[in-house]
């Protein structure tokens, strides 16, 4: 079940990467590419920095399937996709979850503690698009607005709360992709925010 | 021999890498820096994403030293350089072909399958130019257009094809190799692209 | 003593990181990320180039605690760091040496040779700097301008220096760090730069 929603996720992620390649114009490659890069690049980098090599991303080719059946989609259906924003955007806050949740239990099991499990939620869940916003060279949006990759965070936290309650991994992976898709879903529909630090000479906003 | 092919390779991507340095009026250190990024870039990224740490291009220093070369050379004689473009552009391609069949090979020694050689094979050949692209801010020339990745991904599918074949590495190396070479020159010369998938709203291109 | 000044480099490199940030209007979560890869993002890259996973940076959870705290500091203080830029500068070229001769001591202890050992003195003072540029899309400012990453490798090849001579590791720290952070300030005081290679058609400057 969890690994059946970890390939939809990286599909649906897949999916987004290769729209934003679109809209910039790029190519075939570039789209594929860029599928690849969101749909597996946050789980890659996280094994990567865990000393997890070959990173599951490329040891098991169906994430990489399923990242280039997600990037062909977005190339032949960019328009028809646009239509449909809402589910797509639903389908994005799963991922978040499931990512977020399979982060901070891959983190937790290669023995970092609390703030670097949380890290690890984080950087699973966001990692492949940043790195997508640094290709088409846009700030990640991640780091700008909205509560997106604070949500996949405040899963991490939650993992990390449950594992201190000795919940034991499959209830804590539940609770923290819940929450993260929860929290994600909120946030859309409420636009929440977090708080911009002020700039010097700047009245607090 | 082909090792002697991959300190060329590597030479010939750095002096292109310094070149981009010149071009943007970076200082002395950030031609030499973008000289060993572009020569040394995606095999030292595939070496870490594999787990062949410390990778082959620290572990070695002639190829630091074959990047520093390069680097050198482009610094005191960017202007000659620029006289020579055909050369540059067909050492470049042999370099492009020498890299993106050193990667399909390390890919396929490290176990992966089909689709994994072929990224490597690609992330090989160009991940050192993506790199040097986002460093002076520009959307890598890779993802957007004619087919310079693209040549390398078919270099690593003839690796595998010549893998299913029985072929052995020394002919599958080379075939890689070549293919991958006179596609590129084949792609420079008749101007070929990918095609861009059309945007919503846009007919297709 | 030299792990008190680990965290104080990081501490530092972090406040650094996060006043970027809120320059350019980050959120809260925008601030705290680019503290922390400032302020441990050039020792992880180092150590998962190394192989040396999972990295100190993530193993001991002190690192991100002062990359946090950094980051804190700067996000309800940034008007008030603003009018004590020495200090500042003095202390991140503090940080810069000491970063500059850890890194030099790992990747001899990796067993790099002397060019591998100052990249790593270079990639661990610099590193981190250079990934929050990119993030904001700015080039890196070490590959533009002043004597900063061109300190730190000046710091690497002193230690190499002192390995040669049998000075033993402690001398060698001791002399890298001081190179470093010494050439540093006088590099500020004085304005010192790197010549900048020539554009064809252009008079060299």
């Amino acid at each position: 079940m969890l690994t059946a929603l970890d390939f939809a996720g990286t599909f649906v992620f897949a999916v987004a990467g290769a729209l934003r390649a679109v809209q910039h114009r790029l190519d075939l490659l570039g789209v594929l590419v860029l599928a690849v890069v969101t749909g597996v690049g946050g789980g890659l980098v996280r094994d990567v920095v865990l000393g997890a090599t070959p990173p599951a991303a490329l040891a098991d080719e169906r994430y990489l399937v399923a990242s280039l059946a997600g990037g062909a989609v977005a190339a032949v259906a960019a328009a028809l996709l646009d239509r449909f924003r809402p589910p797509v955007q639903f389908a994005d806050a799963v991922g978040l979850g499931v990512f977020a949740a399979r982060g901070a239990a891959k983190g937790a099991a290669y023995g970092l503690g609390p703030i670097g499990v949380v890290l690890m939620a984080g950087l699973t869940a966001t990692g492949g698009g940043v790195i997508r916003d640094v290709l088409v060279r846009e700030v990640p949006s991640v780091l700008r607005h909205d509560l997106y990759a604070t949500a996949a965070l405040v899963g991490g936290g939650v993992y990390v709360g449950a594992e201190v309650l000795g919940a034991g991994p499959g209830p804590g992976l539940a609770a923290a992709a819940v929450v993260t898709t929860g929290l994600r879903l909120i946030a859309m529909r409420r636009g929440l925010r977090l708080p911009r630090p002020a700039l010097p000479g700047e009245n607090a906003s």
